[in-house]
């Protein structure tokens, strides 16, 4: 088969954006376009944690008037702050398409967050959740409890903080087993077979229910890119290269239950630069279609991307209406290009600068807009 | 048994220091006595690396001069540079105690080091080494053949260096029965248990040949303290829960064939703060007794300290002047005094500044020269 030289995407989805506020969100925003995806759903972390319709609409408004072609589908933040009236009201009128779920102190602003062990006390969300269609996206890290184990059973570190929580997220599923749930970021190669068991009887007409995304940055890196490199630090950890090869694989198999979600999270220089408490996050946002089209194009999969950057995760959230308002807001669609692209050693505003991933080096694909 | 509050240790002997030149060596050398050490084994890592008797004698005196009372052991670098010869003449009139292996690009000024499937090449180097009771110090990790391995059989990655290594340790003491061999800075529960296996036909009256070092630091941190934390990122890098719970075990119990090495390698704090190419190497000299102390009262085994911080390295080195030159150059001998001391921010001179291991924390234990 000849290998293509550009394939157009359409509408394509981000599906874990970290857009922040202020400076950053200034910065930011306008980079979910140039990076190549017309939607963005984006993560509530900001401080404090978004749990408030008024709160999630102003943001909203922000993030549109940054930039006004792109579709912005706005999330809260899980905490005990929530209602399922509140849950009702913003689910029935699409002010959110779904709820994070953020396991307490496991990353940047997840320090509101809950108890993976205390799940039941949100049940009464997730049936409204589940009546509306809405998404749980689920931070899939247990918490370590600091130096008090003794026993390798109970230890619980960065490298098997994901399957230690894949339980609960078996557990939830089977509690509900219509709620769409998404196991983000996945990083191991337990994430991605359970994710594949879960969906084991899944037929082709079938909807899906339990889904993982995988970001761009985890396609490439293990643990030896970040050990030494806090550039490439985020939670969850890249894990080993076993690991790698099983979300590449997954990625681009072109399987319903994997889509894309960058978690694109940048920090300023500044705080990836120290010697201590290094903010966890890769950005990835401004080229993430390139890093990914390198990607597929190295394993022969380039016919799959469509589906992992763009039908997959909309047939997972399956709400016509954010297909319809994509078409409205943005006439053009996203093309990946085969065209060398240097990422640039920083992304900069007058008040901040944030390290790209992979700056510097040269992508094989470059995005349009036709 | 009542806990005591001081406990004189004699003279003590760190046999694994980075003191590198310049700057850094004036700053650094003097802190070897106040983080209560008699003697330093001083490793050869310099650029370009120490491979003649003329650079290590300079450099011998350059130390001598900046600490007066501290002995110095000195080692070469193993490199093919070395020869049988040269060996002969640094080891029979002990210019030289042991001779530092180094893989090839494993760690700080290691792109001069050895293929560890090569080690044959050097046969005839180890010969001589025998003779003379030369310690062979090795840095025992499997270079990582970057991103071709496509099976978890093949891979190579910095948790499983160490491991992967071992194999090689084994048919070295194989080949070289009586080469006293030290696997410096063990990270690993396998590297533990290896050391106890190679050792255990050996009776109380015989010579030990094959040991292990263990840092200060790797008693204390995890994968999770330097994910995010470059200041604790060194290599071999910290591993999991069971490793360090296996490493205080090794470390505080009393066996022969477990001594100190701080394996301290100080950077500035510019090399530590930074988002990509963190130098590796924790810096501990300036209070290693204590960071021992708090360990070893932490495991209840204060009895076995001086064990590990004097006489099991000692005796594994086993040449008499040693300690008779510890003990004319020193009058004072090292006590540890129950007593809080906090570990400063920096350690700084006009030029640089070096951020030391738990800086801004309390220690338990101070040193006292009496």
């Amino acid at each position: 088969m000849s290998v293509p030289t550009e394939i157009e995407l359409g509408i394509t989805a981000d599906l874990h954006v970290h857009l922040r506020e202020g400076a950053m969100m200034e910065l930011i925003t306008p980079t979910v376009k140039q990076g190549g995806f017309s939607i963005a759903y984006v993560m509530p972390n900001l401080v404090p944690p978004v749990t408030s319709i008024e709160r999630v609409t102003t943001y909203h408004e922000s993030l549109k008037k940054l930039s006004p072609t792109t579709t912005f589908l706005m999330s809260f933040y899980l905490s005990k702050e929530l209602t399922p009236e509140l849950i009702e009201e913003a689910g029935s009128k699409k002010i959110i398409y779904g709820i994070k779920c953020y396991p307490a102190g496991v990353t940047t602003n997840s320090k509101f967050g809950v108890d993976p062990n205390d799940f039941s006390s949100f049940y009464p969300i997730f049936e409204v959740m589940q009546k509306h269609g809405l998404v749980l996206n689920i931070h899939g890290e247990k918490p370590a409890v600091k130096n008090t184990t003794q026993s390798e059973e109970d230890d619980i570190h960065v490298l098997n903080a994901e399957p230690k929580f894949l339980p609960a997220l078996r557990k939830l599923h089977q509690d509900f087993p219509k709620l769409k749930i998404v196991l983000e970021h996945c990083t191991t190669s337990d994430a991605v077979a359970l994710i594949r068991e879960l969906n084991k009887d899944t037929k082709p007409e079938d909807e899906v229910y339990v889904a993982g995304t995988i970001t761009a940055h985890h396609l490439s890196l293990t643990i030896d890119n970040w050990a030494g490199n806090p550039i490439n630090f985020c939670k969850p950890v890249a894990k080993l290269p076993k690991d790698k090869r099983a979300l590449v694989e997954a990625a681009t198999s072109g399987e319903r239950w994997f889509f894309f979600g960058s978690d694109s999270a940048p920090h300023p220089i500044e705080a990836k630069s120290t010697h201590v408490g290094v903010c966890a996050g890769v950005y990835t946002q401004s080229h993430a279609l390139g890093y990914l089209a390198d990607v597929f194009e190295e394993s022969n999969k380039l016919e799959n991307l469509v589906k992992f950057a763009s039908t997959n995760g909309l047939g997972f959230y399956a709400q016509p209406q954010i297909l319809e308002q994509a078409a409205k807001l943005d006439k053009q669609r996203a093309w990946v290009v085969k065209r060398p692209v240097q990422v640039p050693e920083v992304i900069a505003n007058s008040q901040l600068r944030v390290v790209p991933f992979r700056a510097g080096e040269t992508l094989n694909w470059a995005v349009e807009w036709r």
